[in-house]
């Protein structure tokens, strides 16, 4: 056995016992489709009752998206030498549009496949590539304006439903949607989503929904700004630090707490081996750069790089399962003198070996004028693009420059082209922009780009906060994610400084579902209120556990909690250690409540559609009368 | 020697060693004002030389506003047992409108200072208590509206303007002005802060100098949303946990990360001894809320609470030196009803104790009806009010309902009485806030309360992440820190989950530094981007330790980068860990750059203040020229 399978054996034992437990008080839940092989994993949470003394009631289960797939699933045994269960793969097979290849028909992975120097590194339950039959395109928006409703499409609609259908009929619920009507700026999120709706969005370009033929064992999701806001994980060795297995175990960890995709930006040794072993255990699609990996093989030189070094790197890529491309084909000639002033010129990497190369050789790059290749390459089997944002801004005072919205206006005549070719788009996004530039950026971007996809990292709203940066772009991620953007890339606290070990890629990818949750919230998502209200309840009514359980780090917060009261009887008390047992804000608002429910106040009729300035005064009016009565 | 004077004496070592050394790279200097005793302290952080390989230059060193006092002044002795300086005395002497008392004038306050049990906690340098000479007013509102410039006021005009003259006249600063034009919501932030500009602020009501009179330690700072945004660290113990030296501790910790002000929250044992050990040892002023104490003298039963206790109170913590007081006087007998239908109810305590007090009286609250009576005190000793939000929402979809704005109309009334008795007024707001509906707490505040400035706890944008609520909440925090939000008040990681340790208050100040200076930054205050520049710079020119030393928090940032790369030569490197040594995209750029320049391609004229898109032409073309003539 070797060193890699040997430690990804223990690492298995070890995830099994650690990370692939369902979350306390909670469990996986499957709610199914129109076909036999379509069932949605959620997770529901269970929720104690109201005690006697906060009026006794039960309280339902919450149900939560999950990105967790099997690893939250205790029906499932992880096995990471196997890899996932391919469930998507009935589905393709069905559209009878694909073939399955002899081995890697790149030159590259049919070389690596065969390497006896990285035997040992192998992923060894390796499977025959597809790729599309000659003629056919294969992507999820060909389908859509084709006016087909995949399966892809039907899982999604049910799994962004977060089964609300009951809610919806709830009048409370309605209630809550008058009351904190969102501001989506122009999106339009419906009350139900249906597989239809998924469909239009995704033929419109409004939506992509990334998941490579190669990659059958990821659950659909979908990315656009009337659907949930989701989040990215990065994760990648470099040449300085990281193995196979502790990104293997990032992935694991990333989506356990809540990742919906994760990039895979290796840039140190065996960039082959440690993507096959991520998307084999990936639930969630995977995205990478391919320009980092055409640059490990001309030894670092970007000005050795060609287009058929590149070409061949696409197809390898495409061929073991990547989701979506970062294709960083907006780094004109033309622009790169256009950075020479900046504060800190070109901080992405593609980026800036592009601009390399296009001043190395006096020429267009040929991510440019390949793209229509590039286009054909990824139809065949449904990756989708990333236009990457190779000019974004490194620093505050570089936002929103000449350079960079220059490449946004190129990246919308390349969605054109792409959609043209009906390959699915998404556009990323700065970077690093003060708050009260943030909000150009998606305007900007819908404009230009014809309402694709907008999907950015951060922004980080200051630069005076390494070692803070998770939240230093939180703060921007939550501003652009209410204003439209459809997907949040996370942000370490190791940003600038490191690379991410386990606790940074948790820290990053709780403190990006909060920006992502707000900006939902903020929209006006319906549903989104729902979990915020369960909680609340439970921490107004001392229900710890669940409060605990409703959180997006149940672990964490129970930590917390211990560490001033690790009493178990403190997580039943109806007290809090802030202020103790005798002096608590909550439990005197119960003795209010109880006692104006003694004089009957509680049956002063509340207005809610009047203006809120109205109310009041009608509550003064009748507090002053209630209280002469008495 | 009593145990707590050991306790301390050994803390002083430990805090002398640890905490009240200078940061890295950085020095105390001095701003000489006009009279012998005014000097303000700032903070300058020096920066090295760039390489010669990034174009060899001097950057001049950066001065950073400065909280920590004595603390971090290495000339300075500190010693807990003695207290700080009184830095401010001879300017209260000079005035001549104020007299020493023989010893407290409060009953409690008197028999606190010679009850024998008490006496091993007692701060023993005591210092005799002055008020107003009868007749007298001595705010700095008073003094404003007279028209006269305090030594307080030209203390703040030069510590707000942080040696921004040079920086003044400098063409790429003036440049920086234009290209990021900040959005300040009608703010109104002058190029140069000068005293006569503080006074005209303070007169009007739209700033405050929190500064007791019994408060002579501490440094002057203002509160207004025309000044750098501001934020307050809340600490205290509770009957469950933490000791006087642990508190007075969490105090040094704030003020050393940053910490505007800091309130004093104990609801405890011996909160009279705390609070003085806790305003003799600070730099920076005390709030506290005064009720919490005076519930305690009524063994927590709030229907026990009577004005005379609550008024002695006042007199009592006034005397020991509070800078500013919460009162919850807006919270009438008429809006408590309106809370009862709520999720989450009253979530303030101070709020829920004036509830329960009003409907077990059947009468308006007492705070509001001896609401003049107040102001008489406060007058006397130059306490400033914070208006508290009694009924601010305690969930998000609590958020702006009726019971809260209700509440702040009647804050509105009560700043205006205040303001008669030229008292200085600020107005506690929220809370809970998902993002869509933050702004409009700041519009009506300040409508309702005439531009009085405003100070809210976070808000926080969503209830599902216990264990992070000093990230839901600084996403709010920043937002309406940038809408005219004069002070944030921190939440910490430990929220709604126990009391904050050392660590959580370091978290809560950093994370909450990031938010203030993020709407600085956002309102376009002049100056808030040289630092961001400054450490942009550093970045981009691997200057490590220059990038460290310039950060908010430069311990955290140096460890995190030796997890990956502890060696010394890694802090000089020009590569870090995230792309190794052969693949970095800065290094790449400067490649470009050096290019570039040889092509003379810098020449190309940048049209900053044409706009972008006609920019991003005219470089087309530019650009496509250059390189047909090559």
């Amino acid at each position: 056995m070797s060193a890699i399978t040997n430690t990804l054996q223990n690492k298995t034992a070890q995830l099994s016992s650690e990370l692939t437990q369902p979350f306390t008080g909670s469990k996986k839940i499957f709610v199914q489709g129109s076909r036999e092989d379509l069932s949605v994993g959620m997770r529901e949470v269970n929720c104690s009752s109201t005690a006697s003394s906060f009026g006794e009631e039960e309280n339902p289960p919450i149900t939560i998206y999950d990105t967790s797939g099997p690893y939250s699933d205790s029906d499932v045994t992880v096995d990471l030498l196997q890899g996932l269960s391919r469930l998507r793969l009935n589905w393709i097979f069905d559209r009878n549009d694909t073939q399955e290849l002899d081995g890697p028909s790149s030159q590259y992975g049919n070389a690596r496949q065969s390497n006896p120097e990285t035997a040992h590194l192998r992923f060894s339950h390796y499977h025959l590539p597809r790729r599309a039959k000659p003629g056919n395109i294969v992507t999820q928006m060909h389908y859509a304006r084709q006016g087909m409703i995949t399966p892809e499409m039907e899982y999604i609609a049910i799994r962004e439903d977060m089964r609300l259908q009951e809610h919806r009929r709830d009048p409370e619920f309605q209630k809550l949607l008058i009351q904190h009507p969102g501001n989506s700026f122009g999106a339009n999120i419906p009350i139900e989503i249906t597989p239809e709706f998924v469909r239009s969005e995704v033929a419109s370009g409004r939506a992509i929904i990334p998941n490579n033929i190669n990659h059958p064992e990821s659950e659909p999701m979908i990315i656009g700004r009337n659907f949930l806001v989701k989040i990215n994980t990065n994760l990648g060795n470099s040449a300085v630090t990281s193995s196979i297995e502790e990104e293997v175990e990032k992935m694991v960890w990333a989506v356990r707490w809540g990742s919906d995709t994760v990039m895979d930006l290796s840039t140190g040794k065996h960039i082959h081996e440690t993507r096959e072993w991520i998307i084999r255990n990936s639930p969630v699609p995977i995205g990478t750069v391919p320009i980092y990996q055409a640059l490990e093989k001309v030894n670092g030189k970007a000005e050795d790089l060609t287009w058929e070094i590149f070409k061949d790197t696409l197809i390898e890529q495409a061929e073991q399962g990547v989701d979506y491309f970062t294709i960083h084909a907006g780094v004109r000639l033309a622009y790169v003198p256009m950075t020479a002033q900046r504060l800190t010129g070109i901080v992405s990497r593609g980026g800036s070996i592009m601009a390399k190369w296009c001043l190395a050789h006096h020429q267009e790059s040929f991510l440019y004028t390949h793209f229509k290749d590039i286009c054909e390459i990824m139809q065949a089997y449904d990756v989708a693009f990333s236009l990457g944002d190779g000019l974004r801004p490194g620093s505050i005072t570089d936002a929103n420059d000449a350079a960079q919205f220059a490449e946004l206006e190129t990246l919308g005549e390349l969605t054109k082209i792409a959609w043209q070719h009906d390959v699915q788009v998404m556009i990323e996004g700065p970077g690093h922009i003060p708050l009260q530039m943030v909000k150009e950026n998606i305007e900007k971007e819908l404009e230009d780009c014809f309402e694709a996809p907008f999907y950015t990292l951060g922004p980080l709203v200051t630069d005076i906060a390494p070692g803070y940066d998770h939240i230093t772009s939180a703060i921007g991620a939550a501003n652009i994610g209410w204003y439209g953007t459809a997907m949040l890339c996370y942000v370490t606290p190791k940003e600038h400084l490191g690379l991410p070990n386990k606790q940074d890629v948790r820290d990053g990818v709780i403190t990006y579902k909060i920006a992502a949750h707000a900006a939902d919230l903020a929209k006006g998502h319906p549903g989104a209120q729902i979990r915020d209200n369960a909680l609340s309840k439970a921490r107004f009514e001392f229900r710890w556990e669940d409060q605990f359980n409703l959180s997006l780090d149940p672990e964490h917060a129970r930590a917390l909690h211990d560490e001033t009261l690790p009493q178990d009887s403190a997580k039943v008390a109806h007290f809090c250690s802030m202020c103790g047992p005798h002096f608590c804000s909550m439990k005197i608002t119960q003795d209010v409540r109880e006692y104006a429910a003694k004089q009957g106040i509680e049956k002063i009729p509340v207005a809610i559609e009047k203006g809120l300035q109205e109310k009041a005064q009608e509550f003064k009016n009748a507090g002053a009368e209630i209280y002469q009565k008495i």
